[in-house]
């Protein structure tokens, strides 16, 4: 038997509930891994309330990115054996594989070997931050060192990746987060200026950090009534890339800024690079070698333990973490 | 003295006076056209109404598309002589240059002699048309025969440009009416099939047509909640261009779909193309050679006279039209 945790019905983080069931084998194509720590992601919060893109078939799994041992590999699989050190990379179904739990069985596909220097917790915290920001600004957004990012939400794990990504282009960074407190941690990662959004006009500011430029490449997840204020932000020709649905509230398409400055908007997941075999062996390099020079290093805001998942989900509903909620198994 | 239209206030055609102003001479880097026809646009109802990009100073002048010749020059223009005969690209501010009238002091960049083989009322009706939808097709959306491209109010001139366009490419051109009286001239027109979206559901007919697949390239100068049916037609990966305003109706950004089909929204207007010196001279060669070949073949919808603009712009405003509305000086 194995500790995994599922959800009967979608809602808060007291539906998570921690069940025993019958370890099971890995099929064709899968592997499983004896879990030893577990990454959050907002996606696993926007999941359990039934808002995420998938939606959940009750009861279900949950979970993107965990860290372990491989302890079992399904038939005909030749490049991972059993004792490997791995972590997931997101390229499956969350509902079908989801990882909260001691046990996980994965797609052989979506595991990679984690550098040795890296700890199992930080071994959890690398591939959705860092394949997320790579594939909007160096795949797709081919960043280069004269363009101004601006990253919302900022003190997130995917923020934070996003930060270094940029200042290892040499690129400038600007980072928005809502409270004060947050601050000096943005400045600490790397950012060039931090934008207080309760404090300051985020479009004034970053006109005013630019002399009336604009940001070029704008990176996104909140969406909701800023993705105006961010147009607002834009330089001419500027891509936002919108990658997720933090904001409750309703989308408007900015319409008449989209036209008068050539706005692309760029609806965009980490999917795009983890399901094409060619982006993501760009991707993994790309982070290999960043962790190796120490150009990209995961930042844990702080760890749980399994028993507490619904806790460790609450904290990161708070908004008050910077950087990966880590949970310990 | 020249008769000129003008507005004093923004609102219905009832604004559009016919004032005689005296003739004025063109300053430097500017021409002055005798003019013999006038192309009518979209933009400038929308100007005329006080909702396009750029604000009219009232009293204002108005339009962007004239033919005629040239009667006057200012100081230091060696390309442009007296006699000419040429038609207007739209690359200036409506408001300062507008063209309504039987003479127009344009910018010298901003005309350019037209093929011998079209008469003045054709001549008028190429530049807006064609170089918005090359703009778009081909200069920023690279058509190729492979392509897949929805063209909406395809009975406007530039949606008629765009299938001209898209079929000149090999590439399959897909277009949407309102109502089943224009199916049959966007039929002729070139089209390969036609959506009345009155009585048809068009994200389901384009599957349809495209085996589940969807358009990769979607034209639109609408907007307004049929935003988000487009992204329902439009092929994971898929560009949405967004080129006008003409929905009265709030634009909802379809922020899910964007997401799960990896979307491009771009806003657009063809001033990308008309105020870049490399893409216009791109855009001039790609129209005069599609003219040449009888692949770009400009429809004209009716013609009215001067003393009638308030008509020609009460006809356009019934969107009953299959083509260019022109007026004749």
């Amino acid at each position: 038997m194995s500790k995994i945790i599922r959800f009967h019905e979608t809602g808060s983080a007291d539906v998570l509930k921690i069940e025993d069931l019958p370890l099971t084998e890995p099929g064709e194509g899968e592997v499983r891994l004896k879990v030893e720590a577990i990454g959050l992601n907002r996606a696993e919060i926007m999941f359990r309330r039934g808002q995420y893109l998938e939606e959940p078939k009750l009861p279900s799994r949950l979970g993107y990115e965990a860290s372990g041992t491989i302890d079992a590999i399904g038939p005909d699989i030749s490049d991972i054996k059993i004792g490997d050190r791995v972590s997931t990379i997101p390229s499956f179904s969350m509902g079908a594989y989801g990882v909260y739990g001691e046990s996980a069985i994965v797609p052989a596909s979506a595991v990679a070997h984690y550098p040795e220097s890296l700890s199992a917790i930080e071994g959890t915290a690398i591939w959705m931050p860092y394949l997320t920001a790579f594939g909007a600004l160096v795949e797709i957004g081919q960043l280069k060192k004269e363009d101004i990012v601006l990253i919302t939400a900022a003190s997130s794990s995917v923020g934070l990746a996003a930060i270094q990504i940029t200042k290892s282009a040499g690129a400038l960074a600007i980072a928005t987060t809502r409270g004060a407190d947050k601050k000096q941690a943005l400045l600490d990662a790397g950012a060039d200026h931090v934008i207080v959004t309760n404090d300051e006009d985020l479009a004034e500011r970053v006109m005013s950090i630019t002399s009336g430029k604009g940001a070029n490449i704008i990176f996104d997840p909140v969406a909701g009534p800023m993705l105006a204020t961010l147009a607002d932000a834009a330089a001419v020709g500027a891509t936002i890339f919108e990658f997720g649905a933090l904001s409750p509230e309703a989308t408007p398409f900015p319409l008449f800024t989209s036209l008068a400055k050539g706005l692309t908007l760029r609806g965009y997941t980490l999917f795009e690079i983890t399901k094409d075999a060619r982006r993501l062996g760009r991707g993994k390099q790309y982070v290999y070698e960043g962790l190796q020079s120490g150009a990209l290093k995961p930042i844990i805001d702080r760890t749980f333990t399994l028993d507490d998942i619904a806790d460790a989900h609450r904290d990161m509903e708070s908004n008050q973490q910077k950087g990966k909620i880590v949970v310990t198994v």
